[in-house]
């Protein structure tokens, strides 16, 4: 089996509203695929609230464990954005004004209507750089391997746009599957036998029971696509050993 | 201002599935809500792969800083299916049997039909007991202020079903909101300054740009429904001051 390098992604969710109820976040999934097609493995995703010091201890432990930590939200203009100082405080670092984002708001807004309160969005930790973002006039913001993004998710996916192929990615992680109708529980022991007999892939098991069908979902995933059909190929035939019907894919796709 | 006593929770969510983008979460804000009328705050939240030592740690920090500790995921019959087996090894203690889930298991599907893989579904760690779910016959697992849940929606609903009153909770939050029509920067002056005047409520600034409207909307929290209130008028009348419209409550609820 080839050994292949593992780049990893940490994500820190920064907001109140996302740990009171009142948003259902929409960046987790859609930067988990994004980071998957750039090479790189979300390994961890911690939320936490508007909070100075949870935001510090969450972004140092995934900057430290990862190659890269991301973090979304907490980026804007009011009282409740600090997560550009809670990032400096991570480093131990001052904040500081970036003359380029300066610039970039003085430009959209006018020198007039540059107010301090528009001013905190050119605030970085200092050392720190912008995340373009080609899609609109407001940047993220860059320290070491700690990207920070905006909250709402159409801004979010700009600054993503802006960092297609900056990451040291390794090789994406490619996935198939089967989706076999029978009760997980049935499924159970050979869908373990395959995985011991098969180290190479990792297998899910993904249950569901909707419009009166139950079954499960059974990813096989590995860099290598050669790995794959093999084991779908012993899917499918566990699957028959027990009666079950098949299909290929994943039923919900 | 009246000292409110925090009751806090921890959520683990795990599952490679959400990590790699598959999946869209469901559990984790229809769990803030129900937390939040049970009189629990949830602190934090961490998402991990189906990994043992990840699982392990993350269980520990939360279920250590946090009143109660709550796990979605890894409760099924499969391989995958690990989180009974790290929170016993986050307790240090042994996976054992459960009677009483042997013997609904037994029931549900018949004993001739209670497969070593169906068993797998009626461990728990040593000490440990189950969480009723009224729904259905699958029930989660408690092992002191950390209770397993599953999951599928569906399921991990019923579970918490089980669980209304159960747990010790303080004074829910209460909230209401004013939604204003104009960039959040021209209004952040005016709220850091209500949420300095107002130390007794919590005030975030939620930004949409959606169907040619900019806007914010402002929410505030307080567990004294009379601390609200002002808040809002405070938060109109700074709205009139920069000749911006506003509407009371959240434009999108």
């Amino acid at each position: 089996m080839t050994q292949s390098i593992r780049v990893t992604a940490g994500l820190v969710v920064i907001g109140d509203e996302i740990l009171s109820g009142r948003t259902q976040d929409a960046n987790i999934a859609y930067l988990a695929k994004w980071l998957n097609e750039e090479g790189v493995a979300l390994n961890e995703v911690r939320i936490v609230g508007d909070d100075r010091l949870a935001i510090i201890e969450a972004v140092n432990a995934l900057r430290e464990r990862c190659d890269y930590c991301f973090t979304t939200g907490g980026i804007g203009p009011t009282h409740d954005d600090i997560t550009v100082d809670a990032v400096a405080g991570a480093f131990d670092v001052e904040v500081v004004y970036n003359e380029e984002a300066l610039q970039m708001l003085a430009t959209y807004y006018g020198p007039q209507e540059l107010t301090e309160a528009r001013k905190r969005m050119a605030r970085v930790p200092d050392g720190g750089g912008l995340v373009r973002n080609p899609k609109s006039s407001a940047p993220g913001v860059r320290k070491d391997n700690v990207f920070m993004l905006a909250g709402i998710p159409g801004i979010m996916r700009g600054m993503l746009e802006g960092l297609r192929g900056e990451l040291a990615g390794a090789e994406p992680m490619l996935s198939d599957a089967v989706t076999v109708f029978a009760p997980e529980s049935e499924m159970a022991e050979g869908l373990a036998a395959i995985q011991d007999a098969h180290p190479e892939v990792s297998i899910g098991s993904y249950p569901f029971f909707r419009r009166g069908q139950i079954g499960a979902e059974l990813v096989v995933r590995s860099t290598n696509v050669d790995n794959i059909p093999p084991v779908l190929a012993a899917i499918r035939r566990a699957a028959e050993a027990i009666d079950a019907e098949w299909v290929d894919g994943e039923a919900t796709a």
